[in-house]
Formats: structure tokens, sequence, C-alpha cells
């Protein structure tokens, strides 16, 4: 009876953890969605709450942080359980990290609405939804332990990649033809560079998903 | 007797996960080294080399992952070791991913070999020189839990970016004078967002190690 209560208080401890790293998910994918509507939008408002937001994401990241130490030293977890709370104090790291990126887009966006607007938007904010589904769908596969999922996010890193080239391309030819753009797209493609690291959280998350699922570890065979 | 003998071998292994760092950490600086010279004597063999060299880097750090690992299920440490290796958990995914940023740098001192010279390269070795420096500091800290030297890299940070922005203004001036230099020019702003980045990572250890030191975080409150 003793054993069993302590179980169930295991498994409710795992599961906060879990919890807490999907509401961390969800902050962040906000985040990404509003700096992205503060740049389209040009809504510098926005951008200014988006960017004190991110002390939220910190404070999350500190907390989910604490609570795998305090399971690690009270639980002395073994082999899966280990496991997950090991990736998810690397993956907590990923998030804070995808929320600087956020910051900095918005710090960028800003800046352009002071600016006569470059051209409509439209690779970007495409890039940026695949980088946050990516994001999503990293950590669903990570609660599930859904390696198939973690391999689809891996693959879609490409398609985010495709859109930062085109973008690329299509800055060049913007600052050719006319050298006053020069200042306003080299933010652009600061930001295009911002979703791209996104992108690449997503997709380390997803590597380490997929080392938790199959206990050996494909980070540098298959997938680098 | 036992006991003694079991903290002996306790400690080796916990020494072990240290020297491994401090050992991808100096093969880490190498790769800093190699991308830059390779750029600035526009040494394409040498960029091959250090793109290849990743994979020397990525091997270490699921070796050192493993060993993390190990150690925590087979010693349950607590308190002060038990944050000991899950820094180094965290401490050595910034190391592949400063690998990774080294890989990104020579890939474009690669494709700019194959091109006429922008200019001589002052600021960006001298920013390599700094972000290097920090990626070294920064580990020292670790492995001695020195909390002041993780400050100086903390601090150091700002240098690195000035000489960033340094940079970003000058490549402007080129591209406005002259858009033939347009795609060369964004290039070697590549090259500094790798930089950056790479200093960040320093910045993150660092910021980290802090909290090793003083038990509490000071990542999101003085610093950041």
């Amino acid at each position: 009876m003793e054993r069993e209560h302590f179980s169930k208080k295991y498994d409710e401890e795992l599961n906060e953890i879990r919890e807490k790293l999907l509401e961390m998910g969800g902050k962040v994918e906000v985040m990404i969605a509003n700096a992205m509507k503060a740049l389209v939008e040009r809504d510098s408002e926005l951008a200014e709450k988006t960017i004190k937001f991110d002390h939220v994401i910190n404070h999350l990241e500190v907390e989910i942080d604490e609570k795998c130490l305090q399971v690690l030293a009270k639980r002395q977890p073994a082999a899966r359980d280990l496991r997950f709370i090991t990736l998810a104090l690397k993956i907590v790291t990923d998030l804070e990290r995808i929320g600087d990126q956020c910051r900095n887009i918005a710090m960028r966006a800003r800046e352009l609405n002071e600016e006569p607007p470059l051209k409509p938007y439209i690779d970007l904010p495409r890039m940026a939804g695949a980088a946050s589904v990516m994001v999503k769908e990293a950590l669903d596969a990570f609660v599930r332990g859904d390696d198939t999922l973690a391999i689809k996010v891996c693959k879609d890193d490409q398609q985010v990649d495709d859109l930062n080239e085109q973008i690329q391309r299509e800055l060049l030819t913007f600052m050719m033809g006319d050298p006053a753009t020069i200042s306003r797209a080299m933010k652009v493609n600061h930001i295009a560079k911002c979703l791209e690291r996104i992108a690449d959280h997503a997709t380390n998350v997803a590597e380490m998903v997929i080392f938790m699922v199959k206990g050996k570890d494909i980070r540098h065979t298959t997938m680098a």
C-alpha cells in the first residue's frame, strides 16, 4: 500500500513536469504568433508585449528545471524515467531559447514598424507557421513518446530551410534593385534567421525524442 | 573500506565527465580557429576539414550524455553532484551546437573563397577570438565551480555584440556603395551571426554555472 502510494505520487510528479512543459510550449507558440502579427500588422504595441512576455518563459524554465532536479534527487529514477527527466531538462533549454528568438523578432518588428513598409510579408508568416507546428509536434512527440511524429518534425525542417532560402533570394533582389531598401532588408533577413533557429530548436528536440524512444542515438547518424 | 572504494570510483567517474567536457571544449576551440583561418586565408581545404570534423564533436556529445546517464542511474547523486551532472548534460548540448556553428562558418567560407575577396577581415577574427575565449572560460568556470569567472564571461558577451554591430554597419556601407558586393556581404553577415551565436552559447553556459555555484537562479534576474 505504501509502495502504491509512493508510485502514485511519483507518477503525479512526472505528469506535472509533462504538463508544465506543454504549458511552456503553448506559451512559446503564442509568442511566435504574436511576434509575427506585430510584424505583419505593424503593431508595435504587440511587439512590446511580446518582448516583455519573455520573462514568463524564463520563469517557467527555472521552475521546470527545479522540478526535474527535485524528482531526480528524491525519486532516483531509473531507465525510461531517467531518460525522460534528463530530456525534459534539455528540452526546457530549447524552449527558453525559442522565447529569446521571439523576443528578437519582436525587437526587429518594432524597428521595422518605424520605417516605410518594405513589402507585404508572405513567406515569413508561412515560415513562422511551419516552425510553430514543428515546436508543437516536437513537444507532443516528447510527452507521448512518439518517435514517428518526431521523425516527421525532423523532415519538416527542410520546408523551413527552403522558405528561408527563398526569402534570402527575394531580399537579395530587393537590395540589388534599390539600395535604399538594404537596411530594412537586413532586418527582415534577421527575422528569417530567427525563425530558422526556432525550427532548429524544434528539430533538436525531435532528435532527442527519437533517442529517448529508441534508446539509442540517431542524432548524428541517419539524421544529421 | 567498501564505502571509500565506492567514493573513489564515483569521483573518478565525475572526473571523467569533467575531462571529456574539457576535451570537447578544446576541440570546439580548434574548430572556431580553423573555420576562421579557412575564411581569412581563403583555405577551402581547411574549410572542408572543419566541416567534416563536426562528427567528432557529435560523437563526443553522445558519449558524454551516456556517461552522465550512467552515473545518474548507478550513483543516484544528490545536491551538488546532481547539479553538476545535470548541468554537464545541458552544457554538452551547447558545445555540440557551437560545433554546428563552426560548420556553418566553414561552409560560408568555402563559398566566399570561390568569389573575389570582399575586403580584408579584421573584426571577424577579433570577434571569433573573443567568442573562443568565452567558450574556454565558461568551461573552466564550470569545472572549477568558479562563479567569478562565469560572471566575467557574461560581461564579455557585450564585446562580441559590439563587434557584431560594427561589422553590420560596415557591411551596410559596403552594400550601399556597391550593390555587386551584396551577395558576398550577406554571407559575411551570416558568419558574424554564427560567431554571435557561439558567444551566446558560452554566455548560456556561464549563466548556468553561476546557477550551480550559487544554488539559485540568476539567469533571468540580474543577468538577462
